[in-house]
């Protein structure tokens, strides 16, 4: 069998100087396990812009239809606020998600103990918080159309933007959170507006669909949006799975991300439909952004992006005991006290830098 | 000159119940202070439905636009979950903000230091807690067209619905923000997702128009709004004024709401423009909902309703002095270690009930 590939596209700011820790191990898994990977790398977002004009090159995209898993560090920067809407960085990350059709965005947000502390929440509200969101990822309000700014006929402008949900859209996206329910605790929170907004209630009938005709041995519960944000800030832990449109699931899984106190510690995954090969189509990438304000300063925490690789091993490469064997490294390093300048109070203990953090997990391996 | 006009629209679930103890301080303020309202009392939401048939009779509608001001408790309930959208509890509430054009919805999120303990987040991080969140209230995606559930064309079905916003109706309500913030800490943060949505680049231009041009002297910045949910979890006493869209708003002011940690404490006031008095168009609301759970049961905190009409002596009424008084007799009470349910941690503490409560603050006046 071939080695499996992967595509790696650091990005902007941050991007590249976690990717780097990334790399290391892989090449770990090369040496010890015997798990090699064809490795690609190339450009997207502002690096792709400066390059070729655009935040994605054609045969970029050609390579990540074709690969097994693309890896992706962070898109974005003040350099590029100026630029036109169809070039910004973000476009190439909305044209790999909408072309690889990679519906469903997994975004785990998990307390690690040993970083319980820094959350902003109080340590019992949030100690061993672990919510799965998902997040639909290639349809509504992002990507409806018409959408656009055009005059108005009183002399001012209009912005349009078009939320737009289909039935099986909505089931695809329903099917992978009830999946992963169950998996964990078979529990699956939908949410959206259906007091005030009809697709949200096209969303609420549909999930509840699939979970009577498919899944009704998983426990379904609604919620409102706008009460979903308050209930993950007052009882994050009420939660097993939650399932949500793109616009919402963008503010909520920030939230929650927010919640672990670490969202330099936070992967995601991006999946669609198999492939020839039974692998899902797949993206994976930090939750976290490409921070400009810190890049190149040896500052940004690289654990987001190895347990984004991490997730591949589970969701793409079907090698659960490797993931596991990335994450419990990771736990380790964090149980020994090492830290990047992300996960250090005020107080004037001194921070790792993003390599050293990367060589004490590969220690830890 | 004659009695200001308010117009009482207790509503569904715990709104009757909190509402009652609001009378109780309207009679204080005629028999202590010789400040009398002509009241007239009218449904909204289920219990217009259950007597009429729709959520806002015709007439309830005609006199909403005659008063001073409107004061609403809240709408909803399972009871009316399967009603049709058109006929929802929610739409009552629609029309008055719609049909009076109430754009700007003023949104504090404040957390009282005698209650700063029961916040799920840090004391520290939010004692002294003081937002202000406006959000756009009469457009956005909650009222634009086309909208709608319809058949795809697939044997399925598709759900719509439109952002829209113009430059009017964004320059107003940054206005509003504006004003509020030089009586403030003069600073304004505008929240939307300018990297994904025209809406959103439009809006970001047109607020920073306005400043610009009327309001160099306040500071402006923008954030993503999904970086907004993560900074208000993360350091929310790094904002003074929010403005943001009725979506975005929705959310961002829910989540605001629930770090002070005490939902049953939050006021709401929705403005229009300038009546033939130079009154503004108002209407003023508990931040919480019907809570159908424990309506009447005598366990609802009266207090942000009483609140928002502390809210409409000062922002309808111009009577800033009696606002004071009102607050000052909710902190007072609070002090005194007077607390209803919602207000007690899970020790066992014993609360008082929604009327008891209403008694403690007037006697506190
Ligand atoms: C960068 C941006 C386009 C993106 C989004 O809004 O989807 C990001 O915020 C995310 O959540 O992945
Ligand atoms: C009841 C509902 C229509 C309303 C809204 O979504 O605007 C409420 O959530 C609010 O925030 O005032």
């Amino acid at each position: 069998m071939p080695n499996p590939s992967l595509l790696i596209l650091p990005g902007d700011g941050i991007g590249p100087e976690v990717m780097a820790e990334v790399r290391k191990v892989i090449d770990w898994f090369g040496t010890h396990k015997d798990v090699s990977f064809d490795v690609t790398e190339d450009l997207v977002g502002g690096a792709a812009y400066d390059a070729h004009g655009v935040p994605l090159h054609d045969d970029t995209m050609a390579m990540a239809q074709k690969v097994d898993a693309v890896l992706l560090g962070a898109v974005g920067g003040p350099k590029y606020d100026e630029l036109d809407f169809s070039v910004k960085p973000e476009r190439g990350l909305l044209r790999l998600r909408k072309e690889m059709d990679l519906f469903a965005n997994l975004r785990p947000a998990q307390c690690f103990d040993a970083l319980a502390d820094f959350s902003s929440l109080k340590t019992e509200i949030v100690s061993g918080l672990d919510i799965m969101i998902v997040r639909e990822l290639t349809s509504g309000i992002y990507f409806g159309e018409p959408r656009g700014i055009m005059d108005d006929n009183e002399g001012g402008r209009v912005g349009i933007n078009t939320q737009r949900y289909t039935t099986s859209e909505i089931r695809r996206v329903a099917r992978s959170a009830f999946e992963l329910a169950k998996k964990r605790n078979n529990r699956v929170c939908s949410m959206e507006k259906a007091n005030v907004m009809e697709s949200g209630i096209l969303w609420r009938e549909e999930v509840q669909w699939v979970h009577d005709n498919e899944y009704p041995e998983v426990e379904l519960s609604h919620m409102y949006a706008d009460a979903g944000a308050m209930q993950l800030v007052r009882k994050p832990k009420q939660f097993d799975v939650i399932v949500t449109d793109n616009l919402f699931g963008d503010l909520l899984s920030d939230a929650a991300a927010m919640l672990t106190g670490s969202l330099g510690m936070l992967p995601s995954a991006s999946l669609g439909a198999p492939m020839a090969n039974g692998r899902p189509k797949a993206m994976y990438e930090p939750v976290h952004g490409s921070a400009p304000d810190i890049a190149g300063e040896g500052k940004a925490n690289p654990i987001a992006c190895i347990l984004s690789f991490a997730m591949a091993l589970r969701y793409s490469f079907d090698m659960p005991q490797h993931a596991d064997i990335v994450e419990g490294a990771v736990e380790a390093v964090l149980a020994q006290g090492i830290r990047t300048a992300d996960l250090l109070g005020e107080e004037g203990k001194s921070p790792v830098t993003t390599s050293e953090m990367g060589d004490a997990i590969i220690a830890a391996l």
